[in-house]
Order: C-alpha cells, then sequence, then structure tokens
C-alpha cells in the first residue's frame, strides 16, 4: 500500500495545497487560476524534498470553474511526477453510478488521476461501494469522513446508529472493507480527544487515518501518541495554514520544524 | 423566490441532465466532455419549452476533469440563458472558508453560476452557513441533503441526535434559515414513506424541497400528494432516468408525459 510505503521510508506529513483568498494575497498571487496553479506549484516543489504526501483542497480550484481545474490538473501531474502522493480533497459522496463518476474522476486513469480522495458517507456506506472498489482497482485510498476537526460537527457527528456512534459505524465500515489492501481509510480530526468523537482506540487502530486540524487548527504535531494511542502508526497527519502562512520565503523552514516535531 | 414564483407558473418538474456512460451511449453520444456537451445541450433544448428546471449532476461532467467542467459551463449558460433555473447538483460539503469557496464556485457571479447547489452535511450545520449567507446574497438557494431517496442511506440517516431524528434536526435547520427569503430548501427522496425517514410533515411544510427519486427510481409523480400531505405544495419533483432514455428522439414525448401525470 502507497501509503505504508511513505509512512515508513520519507514519514506520514501531508501538506495541504489551499489556495484560498487569503493565503494567495499572503503570496503576493492574484486571487484567480493562475494565481493558484503558481501556490500549488510552489508547495509541490517545497513539499518534494522534505515529506511524501501532499493534499490539495479542490473548492479552492473549483471556485475558478474549469480553469481552476486545469490548474489542478497541472498541480497533482507535477506532484505526481515529483513522486508525492496525492490526496485530492474533494469530499464527493453520492450514490450508484454517480458515485462512480466522482471516483472515476478523481481515481481513474484521466486528468485529475489522484493517490486518494476524501468522501462523504452521508448518503450511506454501501453508497461509497463503487469508489472503494475503483480504488481497489487503482492501488487508490479512499479517506471516509468520519470525525471531522470543526466544533460545530458535533451536532451531526454525535448521532447514533442504534447504541453505536455515527463515527464508530464508520469506522467499523472501512475496517471490514479494508483488510489487507487497506484501501479504506478515515478522516478523524486532531483537534479533540476521540472519545469526544464517539470512538475508541480500537474502532480505528490498523485503519490508515487522515488527520487534519494540526498547526493553526489547533492540535501539535507532538501530541499524536497522546490524542490516538495505539492507532497512531497509520496517523497521516496533514498541516496546511500553519505551512502556507509562512509565504513564498518560509514555507521551507515551517514544512522543516514539522518534520523535527514529528521526530523526522 | 425564484422557484416558488417557477412553480407558480410554469410548474416544479426539474429535468436532470446526466449524462453518464449509459445514457450517452443510448443517445449515440461519444463517453467525452463533447459527448456531455452535446447531451446537455439537447437536454436544455427539450426542457426550455416545457418546463422551468433542470438539474445537471455534476459528478458525470467532473470524471472529464477541466474539458468536462468546461462543458458544464456551457450548459449552465445556455439553460439561464434560456430562463431555466439551474440546480447544480454537486452535493458539496466542507466547513468555514472553504465551504465558501465551493459556494462561490456555484453560487456566486462566475462561469458555474447556477440558481441553487446541493450541499451535504456531514460536517455540521452551522458549517454551510457560509453557503446559506452567500445564497441570500445572490438570491439563490441551497438544498442540504436530508433524507435521500436510495435505500442504502438508511443506516446514516436513522441516525438519532438525542430524540430527534438525524433527517428531522437538519429539516428543523432548514426551517430556521429560511424564514423569508426561503434560501434554503431540502433534498428528500420520494422513494419510500416520509415517517420512514424519520421525518414528519410539520418537519418540511412550507420547506422547498427538492424530491428525486421519480421515474426510473419508482415513485410515480402522481402520487406526490400521497406522500408529501401538506407539504406537497413546495416539491420540486425531480425525472433523469425515465427522460433521458427515451433517447434524442423520445426526450419531448416523455417530459410532455411526466407533466400530465403532474396536471401541468
Amino acid at each position: 500500500m502507497r501509503f505504508v510505503a511513505i509512512r515508513d521510508s520519507i514519514g506520514p506529513l501531508c501538506i495541504g495545497i489551499d489556495p484560498s483568498t487569503d493565503v494567495l494575497e499572503r503570496w503576493g498571487l492574484s486571487d484567480s487560476a493562475e494565481g493558484a496553479l503558481e501556490l500549488g506549484l510552489a508547495v509541490v516543489s517545497a513539499a518534494a524534498e522534505r515529506v511524501g504526501i501532499v493534499k490539495p483542497q479542490v473548492a479552492f480550484f473549483e471556485r475558478f470553474g474549469s480553469a481552476g481545474f486545469a490548474a489542478l490538473e497541472t498541480v497533482i501531474g507535477v506532484a505526481r511526477s515529483e513522486k508525492l502522493a496525492v490526496i485530492a480533497d474533494a469530499k464527493r459522496g453520492d450514490v450508484g453510478t454517480t458515485m462512480r463518476a466522482y471516483a472515476t474522476a478523481w481515481l481513474a486513469s484521466g486528468p485529475l488521476q489522484s493517490d486518494a480522495m476524501t468522501v462523504s458517507p452521508y448518503q450511506g456506506l454501501e453508497a461509497l461501494e463503487p469508489a472503494c472498489e475503483l480504488a481497489d482497482e487503482s492501488g487508490a485510498t479512499v479517506f471516509v469522513l468520519c470525525a471531522t476537526s470543526n466544533p460545530d460537527a458535533r451536532a451531526v457527528q454525535s448521532a447514533t446508529v442504534g447504541k453505536r456512534s455515527l463515527p464508530s459505524t464508520i469506522a467499523a465500515f472501512a475496517r471490514g472493507r479494508s483488510s489487507g489492501s487497506c484501501s479504506v481509510g478515515l478522516v478523524v480530526g486532531a483537534t479533540r480527544p476521540l472519545v469526544e468523537s464517539g470512538l475508541s482506540i480500537d474502532d480505528i487502530e490498523g485503519t490508515l487515518l487522515l488527520a487534519p486540524g494540526f498547526g493553526a487548527q489547533g492540535a501539535r504535531l507532538g501530541d499524536i501518541t497522546a490524542l490516538f494511542g495505539a492507532a497512531s502508526r497509520t496517523v497521516i497527519p496533514s498541516v496546511s495554514r500553519s505551512v502556507l502562512e509562512s509565504g513564498p520565503t518560509g514555507i521551507g523552514t515551517a514544512i522543516d520544524e514539522h518534520r523535527r516535531e514529528l521526530g523526522l
């Protein structure tokens, strides 16, 4: 499995590519598809020497329509040619042939092909099956939103299915679906203790975990073991704002600092 | 409110634009961005004389990357120039500035600007606020996934928040957020009785309801009153497969038949 190999060689750190209006302004770039392209290529360049994984946030490209998607295609292509694994943070979710179409966009051979995508489970876990199948076929990974890092997710994610929390139900699906190829992972935010999200370490141990919330959102990379216990081994911590806000001259140093925090 | 005015003048029927592999084959079109464009324009042309609303399914364009988005931009632009209201069926969901970026893509002035978009509530209802704000500003509508029409959504959507079902909690959010401008609607599938989705008529009465599941998925347009009771008044029934599978020569007749079923 690609992400396991990267973790064991280069380390698990993932750098976000978020060409938001604020970040583009901080970098002195135009708030346009061209600006998003320039930012994306600069982050890829800084990341390529230091980490193994990048995570473009699709929304910030999508706001420029097809021109933004063309920029994103270039960024993804260059990142992969630099041997970076790409997690398309798209949070797509639908059913049947529509879900398969989203998975085709991001995981099958084509201009947006990535090594992983994030998906949303609101339309049911079985509905994600077409994406899981395509991930199996292409050796890619699907990260299912489970317990996200924003505080206002609690109302929905504190829901229960029978006696089980919704996040725990989703984690059970990932565990059941992943044996062997480990192609289904979870998005589990690092901004609060697992138990507050209705998750136990047993729920997630051995499952690949994409963990946003580090850096600007408040969690510290040094606290991964305290937060995830025995499940820490498979955590991919993702940092975005704290790195991007360092600007073009500071991004390399900022990534290096995060690597040190992780003991890399 | 645009959708209320359309319902009262032309009627509420919405035609899906789903350039899936199967549909493109049925129409004798290539499985490509060009094929998707041709299908989209043909559906818009057939819809423009007969209904007030179309709903492109973004996934089927996205699978062709930026070329697919360019096709979608053209389809949306032509549809709006033909005075059709466009519901971008994107099912986007994220938090904070990322959610705002998705809303900017689909609801703000730009190449993909539509009259409404569908969003997913998995990251919390407050997280949808940036999209609701933008909808308020631009006179657009946000349809929040609530009780979807696929049977396998039940495991997630049968979850409860306190003593309230998750769909009922979401419906309360839409009701609270919509007074006056009615800019927040719900996606409520028509394939099963409301009570099975954990919804009552009181939960949804007065809220704009995008209702897929008619035609090929099994629900009948003549049964809207039986299904939605007093909430029928604000239902936008959406048909896709049953119309698209009629092919280029049969689509007009198929739409006309559905209009008759609705008494239009």
